[in-house]
């Protein structure tokens, strides 16, 4: 089955698919993303995806291209004329296409571009492997919560993360507290069984995944602390994981040099990622 | 006549000009760009440009798509088919298109769009206007020395500044201290007559009007200090202006609201303006 794309009303084939080379989206990065994980063939927490893509062109003021429901309609069918039934459905608005200027341009038509693929879900908690991060400065702009295309600044800490034969960064601000990773929200377990995650600001992005985990976490006993925590805390942390609309909870087993537990994915990481899989299937269910 | 843009090897009508969906410039922001200026049908200090470009896409681990001179070969004949005589020229290079991650992708060419217009270029020092700068904090990540198209911050506040009836916002760092304008370099005249401008940094662009205004300033005996000023140092000055590649250099006569000297461009403004004009016209000649 090849690849369709969904560019400003059309289905066309990924290869064609194309937009105009001033659209702002390419020549500022003036524009947002969301990114949904489909499951079981249906879109996970996409209410939550919408309301923060709401949120989004809010604060740069940019229309919504078409109605909710409309765009439900476009994610859905984007998402079955690829035939995923287990991976991700991208949307990116930007404000349209105009004459390079820095100002909003007036009366330019938003511009809505939707892809569709197929992408391993790891939702086994037994099978989850670790991976490493590194911390480095946060070094991006002060509006982290909007969740814009102007991603520069985290391809090239996730590429040095990379370089450095870790799966992601971990970013700290200018006192050593961990803001978030490049693409995830960044968590720790305490010596006393708490999990830590830092509150929404404008330094982190409001992750959906870090919601259902919060909600998850709390209706299941488990203590959360929404609190920054610092490099240091983490390296002595229990545990640590990341998590995001498509790793889900992905454990951190080292952080820089420093072996967090055993080296293994943690129980409580475990038993997230566990309640979160039978959230998903639940959620999804036919 | 018609616009034409190039774009990845071809000359094609502006209203055509297209680049994929995936070309990481779109998703990422993940590319750098470069604005000459066109006088007399002649690319004024493209040198100094393409030194900027090629350090530009060197901090992104991005190759020149062609050579220095068969890129000169582009813009001057995109400039060309266009018919400009004064106006500009504009260059963007993108990492190229990739499905869609994070890390840079491996075996991507290049993605290179050229395109050129017809723009009013002030060179009068007489009828030279003046314009209103309003100062808010600069909220941008902390490599502003590379040119990238990640440019959503400086958008929103050149909207800012229009929203407020300015010209330009000239943004200030956590201590103070002005950085810049959001496409412009910040200058002012200080009470003993001389020139002050921020040094370069990872804070700001080292703009190519701004190394010429300071040689020019130099090799014509006017005092230049490159040291950082606070808001408050800028509002106090005899003059203030901004310099870049398509305003060259234009008077701030007022900055939030404080009126700068007598409120008309002064005079060692319009001298640097003149003394730029004569470059111009000199470094242009056929």
């Amino acid at each position: 089955m090849s690849r369709i794309a969904y560019v400003n009303g059309r289905y066309v084939p990924h290869g064609e698919a194309a937009v105009h080379i001033e659209d702002r989206g390419y020549q500022f990065a003036d524009g947002v993303y969301e990114v949904t994980a489909v499951v079981n063939g249906k879109l996970l927490d996409n209410e939550g995806h919408m309301v923060r893509l709401e949120r989004s062109l809010g604060e740069l003021q940019i229309d919504m291209p078409m109605s909710r429901a409309a765009l439900g309609v476009v994610l859905n069918e984007t998402v079955r004329r690829n035939g995923v039934r287990f991976g991700m459905v991208y949307l990116q608005i930007t404000r349209g296409v105009a004459k390079r200027n820095h100002p909003f341009p007036k009366n330019v038509r938003p511009a809505l571009v939707v892809t569709s693929k197929r992408a391993p879900l790891l939702l086994d908690p037994d099978a989850v492997p670790g991976g490493r991060a590194v911390t480095m400065p946060d070094i991006r702009w002060g509006r982290c919560d909007i969740k814009t295309v102007s991603l520069l600044p985290n391809v090239l800490a996730k590429q040095k993360a990379l370089d450095a034969g870790a799966y992601e960064a971990w970013m700290f601000d200018p006192d050593g507290f961990v803001t978030e990773g490049t693409s995830t929200n960044a968590w720790i377990l305490d010596r006393e069984g708490r999990l830590i995650t830092r509150p929404l600001s404008n330094n982190i992005l409001g992750g959906i995944t870090r919601q259902t985990m919060l909600r998850l976490a709390r209706e299941n006993g488990i203590e959360v602390i929404e609190r920054a925590f610092t490099v240091e805390e983490a390296k002595e942390a229990r545990e640590a994981f990341v998590t995001s609309t498509t790793n889900f909870l992905k454990p951190m087993t080292q952080i820089d040099d420093a072996v967090i537990g055993n080296g293994e994915p943690g129980e409580t990481s475990r038993r997230m990622l566990g309640l979160y899989a039978a959230y998903c299937h639940e959620a999804t269910a036919a």
